[in-house]
């Protein structure tokens, strides 16, 4: 697969995105959230989400969200369904300004569509030296347990906790796979692992397409996923007042609890204590000899170092799409 | 095995717990919890927990604990090692109080030994109309995901969300298996399920007297209960001052964020999206027919409900150990 530097890549994609009618500042947020995504090993949530940005971008589907709460400690937005990914990012900011202000910040969403990977957001909250946990729903995907239809989304939690030299940063789907799992499946011509999905009649399927047209996804680890899926969904949307059960692409929800590392305890002691435990994990005896525990987060930051010396591989497609014609 | 009817059992527990040294009101809210956790059909939370509990309060190691904080929004706890039930439920006594005077409850608490079935405080505070999440660390029983020796507690996780009939409470240790269900296992003679633990020397077992003497648990659902458990640990110590990695009973933390559920949406909207959710969840076509999904605490709360008709089955050895005599 062809490698692509990432300055030469950003530089692109913001021009894209401003071709497309975004403001410099929104297509340089954009461009970055999508390459963190291609760097930290995570694609499903990166370039292949260009094109449909862009359509959306053309048909004048964004709009600038507005906030319906703006106090210290709490804020309301609604994101007019525009693009999930800088809907998500004015929470963020937002967050970051509270927390300037008071201790605690709880910041709701509405209409916020696909948010994406929102471990970054958290991500981009720990390295302020912040904790953070975000709740998103979606349209229904995923089928309660015990049952063969869906009516919860694949319902990410994420949460962000400060810790040197990378946050701690956990990033789960309450389902066993996802939406964006699937459809890179089907891109390949693969399978999705058994287990985690049903077809329309309601049986075991481990083909992609059936999972997303007119079966479901099951929720990971059992009943215990499922519990998390629907706290998840009624953070999301019971408590921000977006749509119980969203159409696709329409009025998702998103919650976010931020907190100063300092709102108990002074950061030294938070940052001690934080240490100690890591410490102990990474030196837990590993089940292969030689490769010690990864912290949550870890992997995608090895990524991150790797992809900015080496450029981030793309495919063949994915290049002449955002390219506009073939690697050298 | 013999049943006994609920009030006849709480006559008995206050009575016990009075003599070993308690105060009437807290001889009460232990009884209570007791109860609760046998009547919810979560015996590993119940009467098994009496004898360790007069011998700690014979032993004289129980103390009241202590507030290093309270102040509106955020207020700390310091347990001092107590009986941990009754430090989390000092917990979520104090979340109630200071939901009345702000919107957002953060609290702290280190010192807080065994915290048993945290849903149970989680849904207290529900059934006052109010949203929380609750984080507990304990001793180390759990490999970190990749390891074969223990680092991070059971760590469990509840919500509690209103909602009318029952609260929807989620409740789940990060563990595949728990020490309760060990020693349940145990006691039984029984073994524990295929891929929840591992030996001494590092292999698969389903021995609970392997997994508890020199081996470990493992996390539910891989990689990511093994996220979750990271972040429930450092929100239990790193938040709150608890030990980072602590030995038996000893400085357990405990975090909670409680909010008021109007304190974006009014209560009506927050109420009509929860009811508009579990409905859709309650009419999905069941995996069994004529077996529709279950919320979140709903099996819970049909236990409940029955005991209170039926009383609480207790085995004889129990019963001996209780009421000091064999039941007719």
């Amino acid at each position: 697969m062809p490698k692509v530097k990432i300055p030469r890549l950003r530089e692109r994609l913001e021009s894209l995105y401003r071709e497309a009618g975004l403001n410099q500042r929104d297509a340089a947020v954009l461009s970055e959230i999508i390459i963190d995504a291609e760097a930290a090993g995570k694609p499903t949530h990166g370039l292949i989400r260009v094109a449909p940005q862009l359509k959306r971008l053309r048909d004048r589907a964004h709009r600038d969200g507005v906030w319906l709460i703006d106090e210290p400690g709490r804020a309301l937005y609604d994101g007019r369904d525009g693009l999930g990914y800088l809907v998500a990012h004015a929470v963020a900011e937002k967050a970051l300004a509270m927390l300037e202000r008071s201790a605690v910040a709880i910041i709701g969403c509405r209409g916020a569509t696909h948010t994406g990977q929102i471990g970054y957001f958290a991500r981009k909250v720990a390295l302020a030296g912040h904790l953070s946990l975000w709740f998103a729903n979606c349209s229904p995907l995923a089928a309660p347990y015990g049952a063969t239809e869906p009516v919860l989304g694949t319902n990410p939690v994420a949460a962000g906790l400060p810790h040197e030299p990378e946050p701690i940063v956990a990033d789960l789907a309450t389902t066993a796979t996802t939406h964006g799992d699937c459809r890179v499946a089907m891109d390949a011509g693969g399978q999705i692992p058994e287990g985690t999905a049903l077809d329309s009649s309601g049986k075991p399927t481990t083909d992609p397409e059936a999972a997303l047209k007119g079966g479901c996804l099951l929720p990971f680890g059992g009943h215990k996923g499922y519990a998390l899926a629907v706290v998840v969904q009624l953070l999301a949307t019971a408590l921000t007042g977006a749509t119980a059960v969203p159409g696709s692409l329409s009025d998702y929800g998103l919650s976010v609890i931020a907190m100063r590392r300092d709102i108990l305890v002074d950061s030294a002691a938070y940052d001690s204590i934080t240490s100690e435990l890591t410490g102990a994990i990474k030196a837990a005896k590993p089940a292969v000899a030689g490769q010690p525990p990864l912290l949550p987060g870890e992997r995608s930051a090895a990524n991150r170092t790797r992809s900015s010396h080496e450029g981030i591989e793309i495919t063949r497609r994915l290049y002449a799409q955002i390219f506009g014609d073939q690697p050298d």
